[in-house]
């Protein structure tokens, strides 16, 4: 007797004898390889496409003939003719084994396919979301077994696809047996089946064959602005992106404010609440729409905020994050319906996943940091830094994570900066400064040229030059320094210490101008000493949050840094090293993960295991509060100083702790009050 | 050394030797003795209140000393000063056993204590409510182990109560900082966990202890009424009770209309279930306004009804109910939040369930009436009737239970009836007719004399005499047979025939006078042909399901009969059996249950043991769908007949078939309509 044909699917190797005239799909099943069927191997869905291969296979130890696949049959005729199949291609649910093969399952035809990376902020992401697309047969309604619709239609989900004892919501039973009928007893259901036990949920029913897809949205809340990626379910392509303000900035600009907001305001955290609920709204409808995409077909949403958002969002009262013991609400991750957050402008039953907090000033979208950069996966002891009006620090390595946050304050931003603005088209965004001239040069956002290029002038004329945002005054400090137009303690230099003109008086203090357009009625851009004060604050309360966590962890060195969060994306590595704004680490080892939380939060979005990962993650990472720690503040007073620097930067990092620097003086009152009032 | 305590728990009889000193409550726990606890031992709460017994018990060979028991102690000298404890009773949770002890536990220090039966309608139920009361010490913030709030009452929830992975929805998590910090870290919850896995849900949050109870509403809902018992969950005891009148009725009386009103009216589904539901929030913020009862303490209902109006209810449409095969959306029991169905007038989390559909015709009703009356622990063959618009029939024992709906149509609720009106007082509902002078005498409702005592007309003045309801004309008719004014098909004889000049010319048949007042402005109260042929169908359409649910069951007999139902109560079984509505037993094994589908729901309210109990049964029972057996039209054209009578009956039921009925004339003509409209 003949053996049985050997088949080798490929890209898995996975390999196996199966009977003679198996059909490819029900070969793929029984030896475990990952190819998709929407339809369940009725002909109907081309999930299951196949490129079969023939020819001699040394490797495989396999000749495959033409004949050892069954010719076409009537179905992928059809198929072929009404929508097109590749060349080379197979229905798998169609195509029988008849001989030796080599099949090749190509990505698309896998349920977890590995998702591309195309820039920075698209991480690899094996694809298994929590809702996918069924295809089932139903019974019809029979008056001797007069069972409801619903439990045949669960019946058919558990006999056909092994999901056993699903369940649906009212609003979903009331249309499901108008689509039962429309569909002649043949639909397609979305199920929702996330990383927790329990019953899965029919989220959406269509009748026959529903091949438009299935989307969700990962959503990066931010105190400033609101992301959101559309993403394909099934492929994990991203079918869009957009952004909003958020719109409790009329409430407060930073968290702090919009929290003495709601103590101050009775109901004014529920105004909050309802301002954010309706933004997103807005935004998902604006998402969709560009895509254009039902926003029906939108069923799931993944959230990452800090704290104090997570609570508005919720519609919990933010006041206890606002003073000590900042007790969270709830710091576990919550799965909930969407349409509890009144999120309506999606699916009416769409769900919502919320990563968990680490803690009341380390929120889910630092958990969502920790998810897409794996800090407790890495080799080498790894300082990730997510820079924002509160920067949030982990350090860690396999063995170990720790995290903090630090209250940098907003002006990394560009706030409490005198010639500070957002980034924004005619910002100054990179500057150098040449240590022999004191001459500045300077690139604004939106142009390419700098400031020393011919057509500079005629390529700015229209959007001007405006300010300086966040990377722009960090750059601007640091060469000051290097330029040697500051002193360690951060005092600038008068025009005879510095030998340069644009050290001008500035009251008491001296100004460093940059730029002057005052004449044709433009800005006049100057650095001042207050400025030069609020940045050592925000870099000082940064570097003391490192530190903190680095004598937690009993190191005094880290072995790389990434910089993540959009402004991260845009610091220069070495500016912030010069100015003593992260630990000294060879400049290669230092990088960017751009918007790193909401990569996190595409992840969780795409792959349901991921959300139990970094449940159990946050639950292991040691939670350091730098509000009671004494060394905080002694890091943070040390870390003033702008530590004398050349560049390249040989021998950086000789701390010098200058007693002179008050912290209560000019325009730093303001800053110190807010800082008082989030640690009382 | 002496041996330790012995100590004997009574009623229980539970007995064993524990440590010296150990509190009652612990002893109770130890050996497994149901004493109640909602603040776990602290003293507070006073629900382990137990009654010592001191002196010679040679029943359990022990002599129980004053001194076995630990003195009264400061926690149990404060309760009695502030709250007052009963003569003889000690707070279990402070009272140490120190010798040989008899321990008596109150019925009201029991969790699963039974409730008493009052009334027929009151079934001993053992009380285990889904939803309980537990107080617990919450562990305050900490900011070197920052978890939220709700994580640390969790895990309080766990560590007190060993009730681990509870949830809460936002709604409760938004109050639960203020509520945590109020009560000083010590709350009571109310905690939902019903006879389904899954995790246990908080529904509610007091500051300190909460001693005001926890309620649930039994609703009944009925296509003409909707009543409603409100519950205390811990003791059972009904709080409040009151009825409604269903505001769906202005959109068709009964249910096919109601149907059809859907199927005729695009969105007339949309506004039967917004006045159902409006309905049933006034009936709730009724019923607690008249108990003096928070409605914010009403934390559970569980809802009974027939299919069409579970549909309504839900928000489904109910067209499929109109039309065979009579499929339902869903078949199975519902645990929903009330909120799901817009039920508002409650507490905002509270819970639902609606007990299961038997089938397409046979709705949650009678798996309540099943529940209440369990024939599947009957060791007799039981028929239990559940008679309305549709009756509802349920044929078993413990082999096997059997269940039908029969379309008897409104007759029975005295509509179609020439002189038909609802029970309300100045109904006729009690007839005798002397077979000798076939001269009628009557008893109305709301007043306790018949017609031919002296008084009658003075007590009867203020209502007036207006017309028969169902059990009135049910007495007419079989007792105008029994008088021989009917033959056995039925005809009205004429007065020579009689011998009565009641018997009056009507048309082309004859009318039986009942009650002339309209000399005086009063109602002229007759029985006509028509009225018996209405009750000729609807008595054979009840008769002939008995009859398919026994050949089913393959008996000719039955053992005994219950009458359920609102209605069911006032049917003389006597005069059932002289019409043929119901098979012949003695009239000894005839019952009746009262409003069984609402003792149903009231114990599914007070034990979730029951809604496993019933969901399983259901599976179990076998459903004979009248509207496809053959044998359903043979054994209706056979019931026709009124089998010859007197009283008392000795040899009834030799059923005689009288081919010259005929259904199709005179006023049957609307009746057989809906009739065909509702088996199509």
């Amino acid at each position: 007797m003949a053996q049985d044909p050997l088949v080798i699917f490929t890209p898995s190797g996975k390999r196996g004898r199966v009977t003679p005239g198996t059909r490819v799909l029900d070969a793929a099943r029984q030896l475990g390889v990952d190819l998709d069927s929407v339809c369940g191997g009725r002909g109907i869905c081309s999930k299951c496409q196949v490129a079969p291969a023939f020819g001699d296979f040394p490797k495989h130890g396999v000749t495959a003939r033409p004949e050892a696949l069954s010719d076409w049959n009537a179905v992928e005729e059809r198929y072929d003719r009404v929508r097109g199949l590749k060349s080379g291609r197979r229905l798998g649910c169609q195509a029988q084994i008849l001989g030796d093969m080599v099949i090749d399952v190509p990505a698309e035809s896998q349920v977890h396919r590995q998702v591309v990376r195309k820039d920075a902020a698209v991480r690899d992401i094996t694809m298994d979301a929590a809702t996918r697309l069924y295809y089932v047969e139903v019974a019809e309604p029979d008056m001797h077994e007069p069972s409801g619709d619903f439990e045949r239609l669960a019946r058919a989900l558990e006999a056909q696809w092994n999901i056993p004892a699903v369940t649906a919501a009212p609003s979903l039973l009331m249309k499901l047996q108008k689509v039962l009928r429309k569909g002649d007893w043949k639909v397609t259901v979305a199920v929702f089946a996330d990383h927790h036990e329990g019953a899965a949920k029919i989220l959406e029913i269509w009748p026959g064959l529903h091949e438009d897809g299935l989307y969700g949205l990962a959503i990066d809340l931010g105190s400033t602005t609101i992301a959101a990626h559309l993403c394909d379910l099934g492929t994990g392509e991203v079918k869009g992106s957009a952004g909003i303000m958020n719109p409790q900035i009329r409430f407060g600009e930073d968290l702090m404010s919009r929290v003495s907001y709601a103590m101050m305001n009775p109901g004014g955290e529920v105004e909050m609440t309802a301002a954010v609920r309706t933004a997103l709204n807005t935004l998902f409808a604006e998402i969709a729409r560009d895509a254009g995409i039902d926003p029906a077909l939108i069923v799931e949403t993944v959230v990452v905020c800090n704290p104090v958002m997570h609570h508005l969002l919720l519609g919990f009262d933010p006041v206890e994050l606002g003073q000590a013991p900042f007790a969270l609400a709830t710091s576990s991750a919550l799965a909930l319906d969407a349409a509890m957050l009144e999120l309506t402008a999606i699916n009416p039953r769409a769900q919502t996943y919320l990563l968990p907090c680490i803690a009341g000033h380390v929120g889910a979208d630092a958990a969502a940091v920790a998810l897409a950069e794996e800090p407790d996966k890495s080799e080498d002891l790894v300082l990730i830094v997510d820079v924002g009006t509160n920067a949030e620090l982990l350090l860690g390595d396999r063995t170990r994570v720790l995290a903090c946050s630090s209250p940098t304050g907003p002006a990394f931003e560009g706030a409490q900066i005198s010639s500070g603005q957002r980034a924004a088209p005619g910002a100054i965004e990179r500057i150098e400064i040449d240590p022999a001239t004191k001459e500045p040069r300077f690139r604004v956002i939106g142009c390419d040229l700098w400031s020393d290029d011919p057509g500079f002038a005629a390529a700015t004329a229209q959007t001007g030059i405006t300010g300086i945002c966040g990377s722009g005054i960090i750059e601007a400090v640091a060469e000051m320094r290097m330029a040697g137009l500051l002193d360690p303690s951060g005092l600038i230099g008068s025009a005879e210490q510095t030998g340069t003109p644009r050290c001008e008086p500035d009251g008491r203090t001296h100004a460093y101008l940059i730029h002057d357009a005052s004449a044709e009625g433009g800005a006049r851009i100057t650095v001042t000493q207050g400025d030069i004060r609020a940045i050592q604050l925000a870099k000082s309360a940064l570097y003391a949050g490192a530190r903190l966590l680095m004598d937690e962890r009993g190191v005094d060195r880290v072995a790389r840094v990434v910089l993540a969060g959009a402004f991260g994306a845009h610091i220069s590595p070495k500016h912030a090293m010069v100015l003593g704004m992260i630990p000294d680490v060879p400049l290669d080892r230092v990088s960017s993960a751009g918007n790193a939380a909401g990569t996190g939060a595409r992840i969780a979005l795409c792959n349901r295991a991921a959300r139990a990962r970094i449940e159990a993650e946050v639950r292991r990472i040691t939670k350091v509060e730098t509000a009671i720690a004494p060394r905080f503040q002694e890091h943070f007073v040390a870390a003033n100083a702008i530590p004398h620097a050349v560049d390249p930067f040989p021998e950086l990092r000789a701390v010098v702790t200058l007693p002179e620097v008050s912290f209560n003086t000019g325009g730093d009152g303001d800053r110190g009050g807010r800082r008082r009032r989030r640690r009382a």
